[in-house]
């Protein structure tokens, strides 16, 4: 008898059945209480007792065009009927047409795809390619970032969760553009990107330009607080690479795909990368994939000499034909421009009306469908609220319906690119309501 | 439209677009001939021209359950009609009853499972464990082993895959047990055995034992040769992690789920892992996953301390549907007993009857449906055949209708387990026909 068909299920027994047998990740795992989620529907889940919970999380910022879009269900049932695995040496169609419709939304410059299983392989990969490419060893990148979970990806991460794991070698860190919190004294954008800009630039020159294979930059970091780019700051980054040879990954594991608004994050500015890494956005989720976009030179390196790399789900025909059809629904339901117009004529003028009414929101950054909403416990220090309060106002969004994804002290408020004006009310409503209960 | 639906396509038209698009995994670009497969059933693909091949290759060893098998099938649409995808942190149901099934067919010292999307970030994952389980920092793997393409995977691997990818830390190689190429003098299967533990023993104690955290072996090294450990090895080594407190974790990515004709390769010998790592045969690669079992021991050493690690689609609802599936027909259909028939009743006698018809076959050896041709000159020196000789075989049995593993100078005979004695019967023949046409 399959699960799904089994008798009524209560939360409890599916938390206690998974608590009893599956480990989880960041977590201590006696201190787990997780949410039981049973079904979906474009901006809305809900658990096994009929309660709903508009998705302001997109799970973990991936499902950008909602769950259970009927034609990515409808796309992949249609693959499990003729095939639902291949081995990559192999070449099969639905994954040749999948790598083609991700470049034909890429810079013109980018000529292949690699695929992965996930964001974390995806740069593993991106960053092997820059080794090799190169001939150089250092992987420049940012302490505010994630970039995933294995060897190289990890200490490639600039967070708390890098410490740990720190057994790849060849990693540098560097400060990047967060003017609400500047490490740079600076008081403008254009300050605080030429600060930053200098900073790295000194970094690149004291750790040696002929050791710098590449920088990996998320492009607009998310986990670490939505920071967008302020202007100039990327096109200095892309100067900085050209001058010494320095191969520019962009990381658009969550930033891509239509989360800021464009069909890649880059696209907002005059900045052309030579990898970009993505995974997430690009289907959703519904099968794990991920992969690296190359530039025709660097994919040309590559013509002769073997690329030591590889996995055997690489392009699984099940994720192929999810990224086609996500990727079509996206162009003919105009899903990027739906998160572009929900950025601008809903979520930014709502989001600055919360803070007019919460003293302890101290910033509100972002674009398309990506915010976040910064916490303080003063305007003028700045002070972070503490885990405490995340808490307690976690509790009273979850109790009012809204699932939301909450980092440090701050709200990251991403739905799903598919996400309508009027789910967009009720999730500020609800924002409103559960400040107010936590002042 | 969907690219499925598409007017019909020709081979040629496929590989040509997959290779204008796609980059490919352990290759140099220019060289690719991809193979374009269609379709598939049971033991069985096709290509685009109605060509079909017996698949004696499991595609890269994971399609244990064959080619599209209704009950996976089935169960991956009902998921897909539920939840597609979860984040992992919230619990899900069918997430909860994969890992208890998964748990069902382990040693009972097992307590949880740990998704991911594959074999490499299993491995990652499991090294990570080993390190923060013991405090200690190096991984004892060997020589003739895969381990996947990820930062510390790649690394623990021993063949010319690592090369060009060692930048983690704390890796250090040894030989293993390889009676027909030993690399210890050693004559019987008890002398190799013997000398191979003393050689592990003697690195164990020069590289210090306070130093090492983990020993990472395949149960059954599979690409590097299909390796059957001789008795006593697997035995010998439990007992020198036990003597240092070393966390033993047997990888079994490709030889578990069946493979060797046991739901774990592990089940014919009296070893007992702290730490399990598979992919491949636990849903036939029907939706990308992997993951560790983790022993009540190491579990708990995360009960009150943070699991510093995670991916975003660990636990994935599509993944954990096709597992649960696939072991309740694995259970209902005795696939496991199965393979186990085949190989003993019909392709440990065949291949061997081979042997005695081809003077270049050098060894025969293998178990269930995971058997190794070692293809050499001359039976005296046993110098192996070139590889032009193997290039030319592949031809040969591509040909005749069959797509074969090859790996250096062997053929691995690796059907799926659901493999008939009549699917065997054509396989033997026309491996003797192209062994025939080469020689
Ligand atoms: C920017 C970025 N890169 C990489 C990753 C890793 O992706 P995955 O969890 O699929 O390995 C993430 C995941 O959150 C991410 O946000
Ligand atoms: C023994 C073993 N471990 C790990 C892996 C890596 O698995 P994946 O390719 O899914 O990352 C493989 C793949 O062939 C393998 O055979």
């Amino acid at each position: 008898m399959s699960p799904t068909r089994t008798a009524p299920l209560t939360n409890t027994d599916v938390a206690a059945l998974d608590t009893a047998h599956v480990f989880h990740s960041w977590s201590a795992q006696k201190t787990l209480n997780p949410l039981a989620l049973a079904g979906g529907s474009g901006s809305t889940v809900w658990d096994h007792e009929g309660r709903t919970y508009l998705d302001f999380s997109s799970q973990l910022v991936n499902t950008n065009i909602g769950h259970q879009h009927p034609r990515l269900i409808g796309a992949i049932k249609e693959q499990l009927d003729i095939l639902t695995t291949v081995a990559p040496s192999h070449a099969n169609h639905t994954r040749a047409v999948a790598a083609q419709k991700i470049l034909s939304h890429a810079p013109s410059t980018m000529d292949k795809v690699f695929f992965t299983n996930g964001g974390a392989d995806a740069n593993e990969n991106a960053i092997r390619m820059a080794r090799l490419h190169t001939g150089r060893d250092k992987v420049i990148s940012r302490y505010r970032s994630y970039h995933g979970n294995t060897g190289a990806a990890i200490v490639a991460t600039g967070d708390w969760r890098r410490i740990p794991n720190e057994y790849s070698r060849g990693h540098v860190h560097v400060f990047g553009p967060y003017l609400y919190r500047s490490e740079f004294w600076a008081e403008t954008p254009e300050q605080e990107a030429e600060r930053a800009l200098q900073h790295l630039r000194r970094t690149v020159e004291l750790e040696g330009p002929q050791s710098i294979a590449a920088m990996l930059l998320e492009t607009v970091p998310g986990t670490a607080g939505i920071l967008l780019p302020p202007p100039g700051y990327l096109e200095g980054v892309r100067a900085l690479c050209d001058q010494h040879g320095i191969v520019l990954i962009l990381d658009e594991v969550m930033a891509g795909f239509g989360r800021t608004g464009d069909w890649f994050a880059l696209d907002a500015f005059n900045v052309r990368p030579d990898l970009i890494t993505f995974a997430k956005g690009v289907n959703s989720g519904y099968v794990p994939v991920g992969g690296v976009i190359i530039s025709e030179e660097i994919s040309a390196t590559f013509n002769d000499r073997v690329f030591p790399g590889g996995l055997t789900y690489s392009g699984h025909p099940l994720a192929a034909a999810s990224v086609v059809a996500s990727i079509e629904a996206f162009e003919q339901e105009n899903i990027v421009e739906n998160a572009a117009r929900i950025g601008a004529d809903h979520l930014e003028p709502g989001l600055k009306a919360l803070a007019a009414r919460h003293e302890f929101i101290g910033e509100v950054r972002g674009r398309g469908v990506f915010w976040a909403l910064e916490l303080v416990e003063d305007r003028t220090t700045r002070k972070p609220v503490n885990a405490g309060f995340m808490g307690k106002l976690k509790t009273e969004l979850l109790n009012r319906g809204l699932l939301p994804f909450i980092a440090d002290n701050r709200v990251h408020v991403v739905p799903p690119a598919v996400v309508t004006p009027e789910e967009v009310r009720q999730a500020l409503a609800i924002y409103d309501d559960a400040l107010t209960a936590v002042s």
